[in-house]
């Protein structure tokens, strides 16, 4: 039981209130007793979480680095949660800033099948940021959702995706919509020699995941669409880790929201739109950019990037996909805050500039450069 | 698509920002898109949200009641969830106060397979309040987590639970803490007469649950917990309409937290601890009750307690289950708050109050009149 981990939380309050909860969140985290049950030995030496770093932030902010023994996680994603932050998550004025996973962790987990490298590769665009879009608005029947994506790639959207509110309804249901526009995609692509993929959305029952997927692969999908927030974090992994799916990974936001929009409390957008989607497996991470409908700060958006690239273990980056909301004129702006590295995720935008929507995404294209 | 069901949410704002969130709020769960870019026709008579009814709670927070068409959740519970939440939850200022499903969704959605009446005849525990009590702490060999169960069921205890902390890990395997603590229970259950039951914790990777559960299952588990803020909660609503699996569900809060813990954002206790639990069937719903180790309310608590018991179609009242470092002492005043329609969750209380586990258990129960 050697090995251990770290997560960085950040707490609330005066010094002395802020080191009792470190003391806490130790105990609480793991044995989930008051410190004078913890019996001597292996638990009190190993089991229990240990405070290897604690300093101010500021006057009522503090920073506790804890380390965990990796083997409280049974080396699963989803025990990995409740030691990082399970019953803590229920106080208020603590958050989970960042985490640092162990070498067998990282292992572990497969983490991201493609990547940035591998996603360029299979669209072949080796340079310059991509651009995603959506396939909305719900309401329009698959015929109507695979003309959009036709369009689209015969603009050269390199990634379209169903909105994320499409998965299975009556008035559009999910096996006649990927295959209409999973053949819409390549009809397009034999247009054009480009490799545009289609990305369905598959979150669904539990139940109903594997069959979604395999429907969709043998459909022609080039990548799949799923909102971890709604399904577990486990079950992208899964998908991520499993041979027979071998499709890049696309992850939505829904839900998720209500773990980091609280700044003291929950865990970091570094965190939820960064690291776990790696060590889960996502390819590229849709979260909304700053300056569009939501509310995220230029900072939290930098700490997400940094989240999707920063050195862990032999993951490959993944690429940041800022949407929600983003207008075509900003994009000079945004190419300098995140580099060529990034998926645009451009929606309306894409739809209202004119009715020539091959126009609109070949006009994209070009404001990135290609 | 003329049924609909609907969603409360809180808004902070003046009444104009409050009002124009609503308007947005209608076509960011649904189409996505802004105003003019909804089409008319069914797309905007019916697939969009529907202001219902809107009001002031205070001059800086207002009430929003939204319908959403029951054929735009396609019958998924993850979808649900997508429809009531997805995008808004990245929303700072927006909560979900309560969710008013349709007929159509009720029925769609088991529910509680058990509820209290049905968690009681098993238990043969027909009124008063039930004792429910966690194996820990990790770190302890499955022989020593056996031996408690053992104690515990030989003085009582209704409900006995593996900490939420147990899954899989090397030091405890979920095969062998099973089978030894089935077979505690079991024993003691020969001695007394009673019908106590052991609850192993089945949260695991979702390509592993299935084997646990069934393993729980064969090996005498007399109920499940599982931790739906780790595996999705639709992962518990296949468990509990699952034919084969016919046991009933502890619901565990472990990461859900991060969803309530902020009052104007996320969802509310009702919802998260009380309402979808009873969508996703759960028996019984365990949260941390007020004046314990974390910071529930009286009111938040008491919201809890009306999601788990008020009418909501055909779904049984399930029993709130409140925990986190509730003392012994504390019984009377919780009873008179509660009522005898609860469980009762005790950990280090019933650990600590002397070293006589069977004792202290029956203690407990002399202090709700068993």
């Amino acid at each position: 039981m050697q090995e251990r981990f770290t997560v960085e939380y950040h707490i609330v309050g005066d010094e002395n209130s802020a080191l009792e909860q470190a003391k806490i969140i130790r105990l609480e985290q793991t044995v989930e007793v008051s410190d004078e049950l913890v019996p001597p030995g292996l638990i009190r030496d190993q089991v229990i979480g240990q405070i290897e770093h604690f300093a101010a932030l500021n006057s009522q902010l503090f920073t506790a680095t804890i380390s965990y023994a990796v083997d409280t996680t049974a080396l699963e994603l989803t025990q990995l949660l409740n030691v990082i932050f399970g019953n803590t998550s229920i106080k208020a004025g603590i958050r989970v800033h960042r985490i640092d996973l162990s070498p067998t962790l990282l292992r572990n987990f497969g983490g991201p099948r493609f990547g940035i490298a591998g996603l360029r590769k299979q669209l072949n665009v080796l340079e310059k940021p991509l651009l995603c879009t959506a396939l909305k608005p719900m309401g329009k029947t698959p015929e109507q959702i695979a003309e959009l994506a036709y369009l689209f790639a015969l603009g050269g959207v390199d990634v379209i995706k169903d909105d994320h509110g499409l998965t299975n309804q009556s008035f559009c249901q999910f096996e006649q919509r990927v295959t209409l526009c999973a053949q819409a995609v390549q009809r397009a692509n034999d247009k054009t020699g480009k490799n545009c993929v289609y990305a369905p959305h598959v979150t669904a029952p539990s139940t109903e995941i594997k069959a979604r997927v395999t429907y969709a692969k043998q459909a022609g999908a080039g990548a799949l669409l799923i909102a971890p927030g709604l399904t577990g974090f486990d079950t992208m992994r899964a998908l991520a880790e499993d041979e027979q799916v071998n499709l890049p990974l696309i992850s939505h936001p829904a839900l998720l929201g209500s773990m980091v929009i609280s700044p003291h409390n929950g865990l970091s957008h570094r965190v939820i739109f960064g690291q776990l989607q790696r060590v889960a497996g996502a390819d590229a991470s849709i979260y909304p950019n700053y300056g569009g409908r939501f509310g995220f700060s230029q900072a939290e958006c930098q700490s997400i990037a940094q989240g999707c690239q920063e050195s862990m273990g032999n993951y490959p980056a993944i690429f940041p996909t800022p949407g929600g909301g983003m207008e075509l004129a900003r994009v000079p702006e945004l190419l300098q805050f995140y580099g060529d590295d990034v998926m645009f995720l451009i929606g309306g935008s894409l739809y209202s500039r004119s009715p020539d929507l091959v126009e609109n995404a070949q006009y994209f294209l070009s404001l990135v450069g290609r």
